[in-house]
């Protein structure tokens, strides 16, 4: 299952990909993952101090960076050094994947097969795309849409009005209806009268007992993925962008919404239409209060409250002023 | 109407759901309802110091609660005396309810029959469950699903892509595109691992003259009915959770959440984004500005701004500063 | 296209219209527009000082408006003086297009016959109005309803689940999954028991290049339209009101909302959840932060955060107090 992959691919090697560097090896690139997981004959890529970390220990063979950020990869590491490190990646990951970076629908569905999956029961007009997998004793209502290669575990119950795409579903999931999991994040890089489209090769992974309620939006990930964690719950109208890592036992209510890359820890529950802005690390057991925008890492165990979100005993002191 | 109702029951006697409690009378269980709603051989709980007024005074046969709040409530009513009253309310309700914590989807629904509904009109591929009642003069959008029980008066509009379930609609009612109605609510017991879901055996009442926007969410009553007054309107995504009531002539503009169990009165006025918090009681004639977050209960005729949203005077003489 | 119309229009002198008024010259009414837009023999109106400039230039031949306001519009133009503009024009769209006050499902939809539209490619189940338009190489997916008279450009992609009406799309557009577009939008004259609906004449124009997320709304104009200027992107779940203007380049993050009529420069940046009232001018080049709560205009290259939003520096040192 961690190898499940979406897109078309083609196999190149890293002087076609980049003619007008130099090599020692011309590999053939393997994948294109990030700096923690990538591995040999992989290309990666480090745009920013933030991962220093990952960068030092990476096992890429190839990465994408600035000259400046070159100093902290691996010496054995083969460095394409570029002005801007997500404009190449993106034109990059392009060639590599042709067909990732527009979320062209699955012309492939057909209407459910119920001699494919006897252990499932359908709704009307339900439409399933090639080599998906569908657990023992699973439901999925009307009008739902499943494409191709999704994976979905036993005893799940999917709504109507669905759709599902490029996800990895676990055991006695719920979704209810009308959710839109798998689609692409909001990615690109902006230029004038036609931005670059960033193609997104992640996946959407949502582990065992998740439930997320109506009209939620989650997006795959870009290079990573984007994981709900076991027996977290979604409310309705919930967005989760590109990237976001949701911990386990979380409670998230309706209209929150996140922005990409956060990574939030295990219970923690979020009130309703709060925000979480993009690449923060939310600790353990913390509490967010509803309408809260979150604009920095929070520590575990805290419970924060305002816009920007702030600690709540600060919160409530500011205010008696 | 007023006793339809649209969940698996089974019959059974108190001392079969509880039986490691003695009771006087060894009753069947009629239903389980709120303090105020319940009347003689129903089951109810009381679990807060908020409906103490309710407590007093409810015809119930039973009741659920705690020591402390035991003595509340009128002497003739036999008490089941626990420590958490939901997580034992959960636990009963899935017994008589066995299908209500699990948004199951309809799988009897057909194509619309239209000889069986001479008078109505129908789009394209509309699925109707069994024993689903329309009005004269209703017109359905294509793609729209209205699962079984589901009674829809004259000369309503449902738009396409739309979904109703569990839910009672009035005459004169335009719901648009896309709109999710009587799903279950956000409620469960938390618990590591795997949450305990709370059946919600409640209903969507809609009024007469009521304008649902496209993409709203309205979920169904936990124990409660939801309920939306007559000649309201609501915009775009808006999100209504379990057991809210709208009073009429009320104007809720896009994107507003309701947290659970709050009660807005009659001709309020509600801007974008804002937020009300749960268990609130709202007045008449209030106007909440758009953005605000509300998270206390606002008497009649008070116009409030802010989060948390205070009188508008304050909001401005605090700005001042 | 920029004649493109698409509701049914009743040909009326403008003497049958307000039969209780007395004109010197007695036409037919051509169509309903805006003080810019309108033409010889069109009816206008003229309800707030706001628009002073457009009224002292209009080409209309009749306006509604008030005594007061009256002054401001040519001598030769003829006044129709009422009290309240908004309701007069209400009664009066009704009368011209008797079908623009409620969004009646289109029941001319069929199943896309793939010999009328030889170079599109469609999913399942995808239905479509009459006359509607699709260019060279357009894809669309599955469950997708295209409403009559719509024109769709070349090159785009349009996902599954999406419903689009009134509206007018350039080439190379990219609409992901569940969109609402073309519907009617948040507007009518408030009365008790029976609100007097909004006829909504306008359309949706979304120009080239554009991409829109998945689960956005995006209301028709009532009287102008609403537009999508060229290359700008839409994150999830954003709601664009009635009228509202978008420039080109702009980039509006997951969850923002827009109210009426506000009209939004080029190169625009907007974070999550952000909101934009009514009837507002925001410049080229702005950035809204994530969350703020613009109540006001905006010059151009302002950088604007907080609720009500207020120029980031001053935001900073508010908050330092």
């Amino acid at each position: 299952m961690k190898d499940k992959f979406f897109f078309e691919k083609k196999i190149l090697t890293v002087d076609k990909l980049f003619p007008e560097k130099s090599f020692k090896a011309k590999k053939k690139i393997v994948s294109v993952k990030t700096l923690k997981n990538a591995d040999k004959d992989d290309l990666t890529f480090y745009d920013s101090k933030t991962y220093i970390n990952h960068a030092s220990s990476t096992k890429a063979s190839y990465c994408i960076t600035t000259s400046n950020l070159s100093k902290d990869l691996p010496s054995n590491i083969e460095k394409i050094i570029v002005k801007n490190v997500l404009y190449e990646l993106a034109k990059t990951l392009k060639k590599i994947y042709p067909s990732a970076d527009i979320d062209y629908p699955d012309l492939s569905l057909k209407k459910a097969n119920k001699k494919l999956y006897k252990t499932v029961k359908f709704g009307n007009n339900v439409l399933i795309g090639k080599n998906v997998k569908l657990g023992i004793g699973t439901i999925i209502g009307s009008n739902t849409i499943i494409e191709h290669d999704v994976v979905i575990g036993k005893n799940c119950v999917i709504g109507s009005n669905t759709i599902l795409k490029n996800s990895i579903i676990g055991d006695r999931v719920m979704i209810q209806d009308d959710c839109k999991i798998g689609q692409k994040g909001f990615g690109f890089i902006p230029n004038q009268n036609r931005n670059i489209k960033f193609p997104h090769i992640g996946r959407v992974y949502i582990h065992d007992d998740v439930e997320i309620a109506s009209a939620c939006t989650i997006d795959r990930g870009s290079i990573d993925d984007t994981v709900i964690g076991k027996n977290s719950y979604l409310d309705n109208q919930v967005h989760i962008a590109h990237n976001v890592k949701i911990g386990s036992n979380c409670m998230i209510a309706g209209q929150v919404g996140f922005a990409g890359s956060s990574s939030i820890g295990n219970n923690v529950s979020i009130g309703g239409q709060a925000g979480v802005s993009g690449h923060l690390k939310i600790g353990n057991n913390v509490k967010i209060a509803g309408g809260s925008g979150v604009v920095k890492d929070i520590d575990d165990n805290q419970t924060v409250m305002g816009y920007p979100a702030i600690p709540l005993k600060e919160f409530i002191k500011k205010r008696k002023k």
